[in-house]
């Protein structure tokens, strides 16, 4: 299958199907609706992506009624072309109007409801003036499984772009890394990115020696050196679906301490991964993964959580993280990415997005865990 | 002066100054402090520019304290590394652990604070239920003008921001239209945005013939024909300052009636731009520009607000809209962008970045508004 073939595309009954399945699965987490804000969950829920402004537009998700998109009347034009567009009626409202006003109708006023994460604040704060009766809950809190539970051809799209992200990092081994800077390794990571599908890269971190360090490092002015340690993580969405994989090679030969520490992160992402499976709690994930790194020493330098949820974006729930209950369900796709930092040296992270299965996990990512060569 | 030419960066006393200001007047405003999220709010007032995301990073100013930065230890790294930095203290909080307990200690538990429109609802409702006696505002509504005065500095960003957006322009008229796409214009625009010195470009409007009448569409494969009216709308920031500016121009000779509508426009947008001066309320300069055009007939195909603030951002608060009674301040900048859509038809849109001065108003865009005929 070329690497360019293009998913089938989701219909209106897909989107009123995903909408339909959110009201009732609102409803029966006890809440009155949805509020659905612009970003991946109106895309997943509509294939509408409009910017997030300071003008609403949100999508209201009731049980047993049609959904309601309100909508700044100057972006009606375009909400009318989402592909979703059929399975709701559209509300607009225009610039002077007050949209709380507009949306208060469609919401029962002492009800409580699920509304996006990444909705602006000053529109809950307009909601909540307008219907003191009203109460929230962040949908992640509410609504964990909302977007987390993948179909087929979900998977399809995810497998793809783990497949381009496979393929970009096979290419990147055969580049020059000694002398070169570390942005420009990560231009080269993007454009193979783009290459092999993505319409969107997301990021793509190099982090050299002590760079490799910061876990947050994206790239910089640094020039790589034979002896370098070099963190590589990077990902974008191909057809709507994100990718996102890590791994850390090494300029010239690894000092048998580095070797080590590699060897242990390897273990640790083997470990996070062997224990997925339908019904176990996302922390097991992490504390499997951790379980490693601790016994042999390394746990203080563990500084971030194992995993998180891809879907429609590079990050988002589930969390692999302790305190985290969620049981596992299969179709569920996430990361498992330990690393190992070493202040002012180097670090180590291996990463592989990973979906639940029947009786277990699958990779979406197969490159060569074992730490490579570069020149 | 060359248009590559940096201006003078930003100082962390700049930066303390501005968050001493913020503080200062939300106190004078009845606010026991304010509370930035990632965004041009946190930009302006420490040049730190993180994504915003699910994991929190708040700047919390009250007044009489030391601002305090809230940020997941991961990014702490990054945060250190901020212009700003030096005027604050970062106080970090690890993958697993609470950071509304983190960030409650902060604050007064009793208090009405600001919180950035922007600010996730996610993180709003997690700081509503760590202190339920807590109440918030946007920052919009709270002070609307914690950005919107310009300094000389700004001043200057804006300026050579515009300059560039004039450019770009004066050039995109030697460039044929009859027979390319839109999308072909559009991302000639963009090149010469960033030829003229963007950094980052956020719109690149190209509305022909009855694409025009859509306010809000950007450019798609339309093929541009002799004989169409063409919205030109394009802008991004440059040195970190915003510029936006529209014209609109026409493929061969226009109509009697397009060049009607072009003249009415003219007129309105030249109405906008001199009723600028301190102390008219916002609204009053929509009135202005809005009477022109509704004294011609047509008042119902204005379908937008006149004006936005610009600064960090392209898009902001002060609007310049019917009910938004603040009055003007030397300093403030401001687009004026009356039009008039037909639908199916086509638009016509007519751009200027305004700032208020000392006893008017003065022009940040000084390209020919007379309709220009392209080929």
């Amino acid at each position: 299958m070329s690497s360019r073939s293009r998913p089938v595309p989701f219909t209106a009954d897909d989107y009123r199907a995903r909408m339909t399945r959110a009201a009732e699965t609102a409803a029966e987490a006890g809440l009155a609706g949805v509020l659905v804000a612009p970003g991946p969950d109106l895309v997943y829920l509509t294939g509408y992506q409009p910017v997030n402004t300071e003008r609403l537009t949100v999508l209201v998700l009731t049980a047993g009624q049609d959904p309601v998109l309100v909508v700044p009347t100057l972006e009606a034009p375009d909400a009318e072309k989402a592909v979703g567009a059929p399975a709701l009626t559209l509300r607009d409202w225009t610039d002077g109007k007050d949209p709380y006003a507009v949306t208060a109708p469609l919401l029962d006023d002492a009800g409580r409801f699920g509304i996006s994460d990444n909705a602006w604040a000053m529109h809950l704060l307009g909601l909540q003036r307008t219907l003191p009766g009203t109460s929230y809950v962040s949908l992640t809190e509410a609504l964990p499984m909302l977007r987390a539970v993948k179909d087929t051809h979900e998977l399809e799209r995810l497998a793809a772009a783990g497949a381009a992200a496979d393929a970009t990092y096979e290419e990147i081994l055969k580049v020059r890394f000694s002398g070169r800077k570390e942005t420009e390794i990560a231009a080269e990571l993007a454009e193979l990115l783009k290459k092999f599908g993505h319409s969107q890269v997301d990021f793509t971190v190099v982090g050299s020696g002590p760079n490799g360090a910061n876990p947050h490092h994206e790239a910089g002015d640094r020039t790589i050196e034979r002896g370098d340690m070099v963190v590589l993580d990077f990902g974008g969405l191909k057809h709507g679906y994100g990718s996102d994989t890590s791994r850390t090679v090494h300029v010239g030969e690894p000092t048998a301490e580095e070797q080590r520490v590699h060897d242990i992160v390897r273990e640790a992402q083997e470990a996070g991964c062997e224990a997925v499976r339908p019904g176990v709690a996302c922390q097991e994930i992490d504390r499997a993964a951790r379980a490693v790194i601790t016994e042999f020493g390394y746990g203080e330098r563990f500084i971030h959580r194992t995993g998180h949820g891809i879907g429609v974006t590079t990050h988002e729930p589930p969390y692999m993280i302790e305190g985290e209950e969620q049981p596992l369900v299969p179709g569920m796709c996430f990361s498992v990415e330990p690393g190992i930092y070493l202040p002012g040296r180097f670090g180590v992270r291996i990463e592989d997005i990973v979906t639940v299965t029947e009786d277990g996990g699958r990779r979406l990512n197969s490159t060569a865990r074992e730490l490579a060569i570069v020149e």
